[in-house]
C-alpha cells in the first residue's frame, strides 16, 4: 500500500511534467528543447516532485495543487543536472550520454537555461496569492544549490576540506531542494507559515540523511544504478567517508589515502585498500550514525506536523528506504 | 536636458545595481559572485534598465518603483552576456576578458545560472499583486532570448539563412528584452494591460532599429568603442548586410562573398570588396530604411501612448540616437 502511494505520486508526477512539455515540443525552437526532452524522458526517481506532491496531500488538498511547485522542483533540478555534468566533465547520466557529449557543451549551457526558464514558467501557474512566498523560497533556494555546487568544485582543489564543510556543502547542493520541495508543496496547499518551517526541516534532515547513504551506497553498497561501485574511491572524491578518514583516521588512514592519491591501474586493490581505511577509521559508523540521526530529525519534525494514518505511515517509508538500504 | 535625464536614469540604474549586490558580496560563495560583480562593474549602457526607469516615469511614478523589474532585465541581459560569451568563445566584452577567459568555462556556467537567480530575487521584490503579470512576461522574455541565441547558433552551420529568418532571430535575441524592460517598467507603474502593449510595441521595435544600427555600425561606422571595425565582415558573420547580399545582390556579389569567405590574411581589403558588395547589392539602403521604418513604428506607439513633454522629448531622443547615429 505505501509502495502504490510511490508508484501513485511518481505517475502524477510523470504525466504533469509529460503535459506540461508537450508546449514545447521536442522539434521545434531549432532544436533547443531536444535536450530538455531527452534529459527528462531518461526518468529518475522524481523524488522532488513526489515530495512537493506528498506535502500537498498531507496538508488535506488534492495532489494537483501542487503541480506547479512540483514541476518546478523537478524541471530545476534536471537543469543543474545538465549544467553540472558539463561542469564535472561526466560522460554519462542515468546509464546514458549527458547532454553535453551526445550535443555539445553549447546545446547543454543553452538549453539548460531554458530548462530553468521553464521552472520558472511552471512557478508562475501557482495562484497570485502564493507566489511571492514561493517565489522567494524558490529563488533563495536555487542560489543555495549553485553555492553547493561552487563548494563541491572549490573542494577538489583543496587538500584541507573538514567534515563539517562537506556537510555545509551538501547541506547546499542537495538537502535545500529537497527541504524546499517539501516546503514549496505545503505552500502550495496554503500551509501556516509555521507548518511550511517543519516541512522544510523534515526535507533538510532527510536530504541530508540521502546523501550520506549516497556516500555509503557508493563504497560499501550493492544495489546502485548506472553508478559504478566504488567510483567515489577511484576519483578520489572528497566524501564524507573520505574526509572523516582523513580528519581523523590518524596518520595510518592518511598515508593509506595519500599512497593511493591518483592511482587507477588496480582499482579492485585500490577500492579494497581505501574501504578498509575508512572502515578502520570509523568512518563507515560514523556516517551511518549521523544517517540514522537526521532520519530521527526528520521523523521528529513529521511528529511536530501531527501526520496521522498513510501520510505518517509514507514519511516513515522514506525514512525506512534511507536507513534499510545500508546494512 | 535630454542628456541629462539619460544621465540621470544611468545612474539611478546603477546605484540600485551597487546596492543590490551588495547582498552578495564579492568575496563570499567561494567566488561565486565575483564573476558578476565583475562583469556588472565592466559598466555598460544599462540601457534596458534605464528603459524600465522611463516608462515607470512617462506612466507618472517615481522611477523607485521599477527598481526590481530594472534590476530584473539588467542582470537578465548580462547573465546571457555571460553565457553567450562561451557560446561564442569570445575573448573579450566592453574591451575586457570574458569571465570563461579570466576564470574559467565552469565559473562563467555557474556563476550564469546564479545572476539569472539574481536577476528572479530582483524581480520578486515588486508587490504581490503585479507580479504574476511582470513574471509571466519576464519569463516567456526569457525563453525567447534563448530561442534567438538558440537560432544564431544554428545560423552558423547553414548557408542558406534568409533576412526574414535574420529578422526574426534578432527579434527573438534582441527586441524582445528591450521590449520587455519598457513593458515591465509600466506594469510596475500600474499601468493598463493596453498601454502595456504599446510599451511592448514601442520597445520592439526600437530594439530591431538597434539591430540593424549596430549592423551598418560595425561595417561602416566609425564610433564603436570596444569593437573592431568590421569584424563582423572579417568573421563573415550572418548579418542583414551580408544575408540581404546574399539574397538580393546577383551572382556576381555572391561570388565576391564566396571568394573572401574564411579568408583573414588581408583584412582590409576583404572588409573593401564586401562593403563594396554590400553597397552595391543595395544592402546599405535596405537596412537604413528598415532602421528608419522601425524607429517610426516605435514613434508611432509612442503617439498612441499620449506622451507629453520631456516623456515624449526622451522617447524622440532615443530615436534620434538610432537615426543619427548611423550616416
Amino acid at each position: 500500500m505505501i509502495h502504490s502511494n510511490l508508484t501513485r505520486l511518481r505517475q502524477q508526477a510523470d504525466a504533469a511534467i509529460e503535459a506540461f512539455l508537450e508546449q514545447w515540443p521536442r522539434a521545434a525552437g531549432d532544436g533547443l528543447y531536444e535536450p530538455v526532452h531527452y534529459l527528462m524522458e531518461l526518468g529518475g526517481k522524481r523524488l522532488r516532485a513526489v515530495l512537493a506532491l506528498s506535502a500537498a496531500e498531507a496538508e488535506g488538498k488534492a495532489c494537483e495543487v501542487a503541480f506547479p511547485v512540483a514541476l518546478g522542483v523537478e524541471l530545476f533540478h534536471n537543469f543543474t543536472l545538465m549544467h553540472d555534468d558539463i561542469m564535472d566533465a561526466a560522460p554519462l547520466r542515468r546509464g546514458q550520454e549527458t547532454v553535453h557529449i551526445k550535443w555539445d557543451e553549447n546545446a547543454a549551457i543553452l538549453s539548460g537555461d531554458a530548462m530553468y526558464t521553464l521552472a520558472h514558467l511552471a512557478m508562475v501557474q501557482l495562484p497570485a496569492e502564493q507566489l511571492p512566498k514561493a517565489l522567494k523560497l524558490f529563488n533563495q533556494t536555487a542560489l543555495e544549490v549553485c553555492l553547493g555546487q561552487q563548494s563541491d568544485m572549490a573542494f577538489e582543489t583543496r587538500n584541507d576540506v573538514t567534515v563539517a564543510e562537506y556537510m555545509e556543502m551538501i547541506r547546499l547542493k542537495t538537502s535545500v531542494l529537497v527541504a524546499a520541495s517539501l516546503a514549496l508543496g505545503a505552500i502550495a496547499a496554503d500551509a501556516s507559515e509555521e507548518r511550511v518551517k517543519l516541512w522544510y526541516a523534515l526535507g533538510e534532515e532527510l536530504g541530508l540523511a540521502f546523501q550520506m547513504q549516497d556516500d555509503l551506497l557508493d563504497a560499501f553498497g550493492d544495489e546502485q544504478v548506472g553508478k559504478q561501485l566504488g567510483g567515489d574511491i577511484l576519483a578520489d572524491k572528497k566524501t564524507f567517508l573520505r574526509l572523516y578518514t582523513q580528519e581523523y583516521g590518524g596518520d595510518g588512514a592518511r598515508a593509506t589515502l595519500a599512497n593511493w592519491d591518483g592511482q587507477r591501474s588496480n582499482p579492485a586493490a585500490k577500492i579494497e585498500a581505501i574501504r578498509e581505511a575508512m572502515s578502520a577509521a570509523g568512518a563507515v559508523d560514523a556516517a551511518k550514525e549521523l544517517m540514522h540521526a537526521h532520519v530521527a530529525k526528520a521523523m521528529a519534525s513529521a511528529e511536530a506536523l501531527g501526520l496521522e494514518g498513510s501520510h505518517l505511515e509514507w514519511f516513515q517509508f522514506l525514512g525506512g528506504m534511507v536507513t534499510q538500504r545500508t546494512s
